[in-house]
């Protein structure tokens, strides 16, 4: 990765401030944003002094190679996204290069392959950036659709402001691929409902960042607002109400969404704990809890001792299986508590059975088998939080284990010790806020960093950044998400030795003032400073 | 203060959950919210078992007592607020109150004394209000305009949706007053700007709150977005860039519209420290700092030591003094370092010739008090913060002292056995988020809770919650203000024994999905749940 020039404008910060010392000092980063530089930061990367006029009434996006519908909207998204008045307006900055060339009059995309329907693990996300060309334009070429919109979002990132109302561009040459293949962000849609119209809005977002999973924590204990079509009371027992609900087309209308912007939606529809919100509509399936040999009224895990429970869940994930294209599913798996089904005479009598003796991790296994049978069944993949392979339970070779609790180092050498492919997200958990530049621990925490072998790394294929929805609805998800889950973003697209977070802050300063301009309530988190124009 | 009748339907919710199991237990509170509570908690509050309809469109604000523009303007604010479609939208709630009784057609407000033209310290912000009064009406009796304004924002507030798209209002009768005169919230626009519109905002979800004064510190060490008309130098060199400003239109719009809402606006000017932005546009105000007896090029507090400063400080507080209509303004005083001082050859020479010693504090107090003497001169009074009277200057006995530093009892002891009026801030520091339910804390802090006599305690007018600016801006402001400042609002009008954070989160609840419907963005500070509307 080579910068050759670092754009540097005239703005200076004071970011010592009697709101800082009552009880907190907070290292501040410059404030000072870069201008016209993309996040993440491409494997290669090099500017030329040299910049370019774009004329908007004139620029052209063309493809020259295979296209496809995903390609034709995008190029309309990605002309009114750079063109459009809400991103120009007040967009005056000083600009210290003047040797403006011929202008650049239109970018062509060359795509290799046909494209896919949907984005998939894997897929190709490399891109190569050529500002101009030698024909004087702007050339941008892949192997795949998706990674052509990644290098279209690059693209938009090069072009700013002047100010007589005209763009510029860099003279530019990139060439770029993701260091990881799972670059996910969670949102959590039971504690909190997030509006559909939210959801987009975060999808949006994420394509500026080129995460490429959206993982839907869709139902928990909370609410059930995911509305099944083969079992409808679920979401009419479970849901908060009948206003707080994910309709088919709603849910297909994310899925939608986020493929034209080549990004994976994975359900997770987390069994057997995290599911009281599932018994509200389906009789039965919870565990009733006992106290001296009474029910008490109140449920626990999903009850693994009946057969119904595997008939209902088999019937459930087929529908899942139909209605989200991906081919994974988020299973859940973590944080079973065994003191409902220790205090369930049935239960005992099934442990009995089983020959399990005491060990209720057995069952949890027992649960599990039978659900990840079922998932082969419908030759559908799956992803578990790390409690399942922590239980003991065995797994398909292909699984992805979520590593998401403190340790993570440790178990991150397990879970790849025993080959399986292995998530991080226990260094970014962003609902847990702090005050101040609270971004560097999440910039630095490197996935790699565990004892393991070549082989053990190479089965890292990625990490998710997890906003949980305690405290956040549809007023603050969005300014708490971004951009704190960027910086994710780039740990998982750049090299390796992209830490700097000293030399990171102002281009992540001009990456969190160009979402605002783009109409995103991404919050301000390098101490004082402005956008221009603000939000 | 009596509550007959706790309203309680029907919602449970789970708060565990995995979200917060990673590294916090924090403890939720209840999220079923009230029905038709008002918040803060009126000095006496009984509601009857009956509910009374209520008719959009025919029910009439009346004024039977003295009027003006103030409450003219707010009938048709609150007729706005309480029928607006946004605040209906969906207000689907089950009620348990079915005694329905002959509709509610108006409400009658008596106001006795005429309008004063603008709030002030120890305005009468007391009301009563009955629910239905001898006429089958409602009616609303106070003093003064400010209390019918409080008392409109309480009948607002008691006011629910039914399952049909009506209204209905619970039988009431209220006898309320403010426990303290002065009940602030501090923003910062000088780390961040604040766009007037955001700022209006945020008036609007104080009187919802019944705040009585916005602190506007307006200018800090970063920037100088004040656009003064002696001084336009200022601001032109000051300012982040000739976008970020607040015009003398924009000023005065600000004190309107709050005015209207009987909320006092009091600038800060926080000098001699903090005042690196006024240096820009004024040339030879801060003191030049020095190393090894040459100048640095760098800049401290502003320079005691020449009459200019003087001249300069007379002018411009003149100017101040005109723009803002409150009596008081804000002169800050904090957090002024001596390095500078110490480090320049004519503030030794000064020093020398005052014979201060080496006793930097003095120095200050010389400027405190020549400033002081400017804005007894101007017939203006103005608040401080602690640190004035920490270093021995001697001000005005009806200086207002404003707390913010930890150790905040003995600060509290002193200042007022000093005899001067204080103002509680330390524990309202807002900006410093921290993961959960964080309000608990602002709640129980009670500003009498310091050794004192009772004439001390009567010597506590008030406290300020307060948002510095490092990391807000238009983005987040609002959300991370509210409801959080809610609660400071409740613990300085309410009755010292509304103290039970338990009881109190249920309407704190139905407050902030109160203020969601109303089109704020107040975030979720309560753990799992759900606001009918949603934002």
């Amino acid at each position: 990765m080579a910068v050759t020039v670092a754009v540097i404008f005239l703005l200076c910060f004071f970011s010592t401030g009697r709101g800082n010392n009552q009880a907190h000092h907070e290292e501040s980063y410059s404030t000072t944003p870069t201008r016209g530089q993309p996040w993440p930061m491409p494997q290669k990367y090099s500017v030329t002094t040299k910049t370019y006029d774009i004329d908007s009434n004139n620029f052209q996006f063309t493809a020259s190679g295979q296209t496809c519908d995903i390609l034709t909207k995008a190029f309309a998204r990605y002309k009114t996204i750079i063109f459009s008045p809400q991103d120009t307006k007040l967009r005056f900055y000083p600009n210290r290069f003047n040797r403006v060339e011929e202008g650049v009059t239109g970018l062509n995309v060359k795509v290799q392959k046909p494209c896919e329907e949907y984005p998939f693990l894997g897929m190709d996300e490399s891109y190569e950036l050529m500002v101009p060309d030698s024909n004087g334009q702007a050339t941008l070429s892949s192997v795949s659709v998706w990674g052509a919109l990644r290098g279209l979002e690059t693209f938009s990132q090069l072009i700013t402001g002047t100010p007589g109302n005209g763009y510029k561009i860099n003279g530019t040459t990139i060439s770029d691929s993701p260091r990881f293949q799972h670059r996910g962000l969670l949102f959590d849609t039971s504690r909190h409902f997030l509006g559909t119209d939210v959801l987009k809005k975060n999808l949006d977002a994420m394509a500026q960042s080129k995460f490429n999973v959206f993982h839907w924590h869709i139902v928990d204990d909370q609410s059930f607002p995911y509305v099944s079509q083969a079992f409808p009371q679920m979401s009419q027992m479970g849901a908060y109400d009948q206003m707080h609900l994910y309709s088919p087309n709603d849910v297909k209308e994310i899925i939608d969404y986020a493929r034209d912007r080549g990004i994976r939606v994975i359900p997770e529809f987390d069994t057997p704990g995290h599911s009281q919100s599932w018994g509200k509509g389906i009789t039965d399936l919870l565990t009733k809890c006992y106290s001296k040999g009474t029910p008490t009224g109140t449920f626990g895990p999903i009850d693994p001792t009946v057969n119904s429970t595997f008939q209902f869940l088999n019937k459930f994930f087929t529908e899942i299986k139909n209605v989200f294209p991906d081919k994974y599913v988020h299973l859940g798996g973590d944080e079973v508590s065994f003191s409902c089904w220790q205090s369930n005479p049935n239960i005992t009598e099934f442990m009995k059975q089983q020959k399990f003796g005491t060990n209720y991790a057995k069952l949890e296994e027992y649960y599990m088998q039978k659900l990840i049978d079922i998932m082969n069944g419908l030759d559908k993949g799956y992803l578990i939080w790390q409690e399942v392979i922590d239980n003991g339970a065995k797994v398909k070779a292909d699984t992805v284990v979520e590593v998401w609790k403190g340790g993570w180092q440790a178990e991150m050498g397990k879970v790849t010790g025993l080959g399986y492919q292995s998530l991080l997200s226990s260094c970014w958990y962003l609902n847990y806020i702090s005050y101040g530049s609270d971004w560097n621990k999440y910039y630095l925490c490197e996935p790699y960093n565990f004892k393991g072998t070549e082989a053990q790394k190479k089965l890292v294929i990625g990490g998710e950044a997890c906003m949980w929805g305690e405290f956040v609805d549809d007023t603050n998800v969005i300014s708490r998400t971004w951009p704190r889950a960027s910086v994710v973003a780039e740990r998982l697209w750049s090299a390796q030795s992209v830490n700097d977070s000293k030399a990171a802050a102002p281009r992540l300063e001009e990456h969190r003032c160009r979402m605002v301009r783009r109409g995103f309530q991404a919050e301000s988190i390098n101490g004082p400073g402005y956008c221009t124009p603000e939000y």
